[in-house]
């Protein structure tokens, strides 16, 4: 966003002069109080000056903030999510760790035969087991997983800040989003149409940047 | 950002009419061109309409981008680098990963004695070894690591787009902040100042949507 020179002075007075009312601006620029009008406008519109009624106006530290802010609440998980990866709770710690290595992710969540979410295991739950000398051939994820009910899930329609603020809180790689569904015997079960992980949140930052290459 | 019920009228006016000109939207909205003046100055700035000489005002799809993109171009790698670990490259691959989770980083940063960089291991490289069935308590973490200079660095003065930027497209965990030092024989060299990972930006990421609680 590029300020007219005239509105760069205006901004420069404010924080010399402030608080100072339109009269006294007009006479300074060197202009009518309808000419300044547009200007004086604009800037408390974006932030920069703050219009406080009889007293004049007052120059604001961290403009822009307001439309940042609006427009990253904008955002929701199912604009950034990603696809998932899956692995049965009775496959290998070995197999999941390969698993792991060719989908290139860093957690693997366990769903059973009908797809429901029953676990979530990481790149470090896979560490800790393989670093403590035991038989990963013969140990299945089961064992080591995180287990439903202790993960944290989001919905599709939840806020990329929401999503964001529970992966810092939980210290979380990825999270899995989800949908509930009703199971073949009618206990509520969820289904994960998609995963958010930093990956996603840093891919988010570039874009709304505007840096869209090579991503 | 909140926008007046006439600047409202007038965005939904240019959506229906698009290119309209200031006249036909004065006409419209019922007021004179000069009382429009200053909400299409607004608008435009904002970057919700656009003006085209001769030819009248067009909606524009994505308001705010340009600020936003100001804003967040603004902001360097020392407002938002971590501390780095460290581990010299003697020690064992066992002995690193026992750090890697007491330090509970992603990565560790090699160095020599003159603490220079000298590389990079990450927890997946650890994975990589753990599970091929090496002798984890003998071989030593200079053996794994990525080696100089195979490792991207960025400066403290350089932009969080950029840093973000460098993590995706080379699909790394942690960048090393680093700054240039002559070593004791005249070789330059490169010492770690800071990091940035993937956590660094979700955390800016937040801190920009302005919920900076619990972080």
């Amino acid at each position: 966003m590029k300020l007219t020179p005239r509105q760069e002075e205006i901004i420069k007075l404010v924080k010399e002069k402030q608080p100072i009312t339109s009269e006294e601006l007009a006479s300074k620029v060197g202009v009518t109080r309808a000419a300044l009008r547009p200007d004086l406008a604009i800037l408390t519109m974006i932030g920069v000056l703050d219009a406080r009624p009889k007293v004049g106006y007052i120059y604001v530290d961290k403009p822009s903030q307001g439309i940042v802010n609006d427009y990253i609440s904008g955002i929701k998980v199912h604009d950034i999510m990603s696809k998932p990866s899956f692995v049965k709770e009775d496959v290998t710690v070995y197999d999941a760790i390969v698993l792991l290595f060719l989908n290139d992710v860093g957690t693997l969540f366990v769903v059973d035969d009908e797809q429901h979410l029953i676990g979530a295991v990481s790149r470090k739950d896979f560490l800790k087991i393989a670093m403590g000398g035991t038989d990963i051939h013969r140990v299945p994820v089961g064992i080591i997983m995180t287990r439903m009910p202790n993960i944290v899930t989001v919905n599709e329609n939840d806020s990329a800040v929401d999503v964001a603020k529970k992966i810092m809180t939980h210290e979380i790689d990825s999270i899995p989003v989800v949908e509930r569904v009703s199971s073949t015997d009618d206990k509520e079960q969820l289904k994960i149409i998609g995963k958010v992980s930093k990956t996603n949140i840093t891919r988010l930052f570039l874009k709304l940047s505007n840096n869209k290459n090579n991503i």
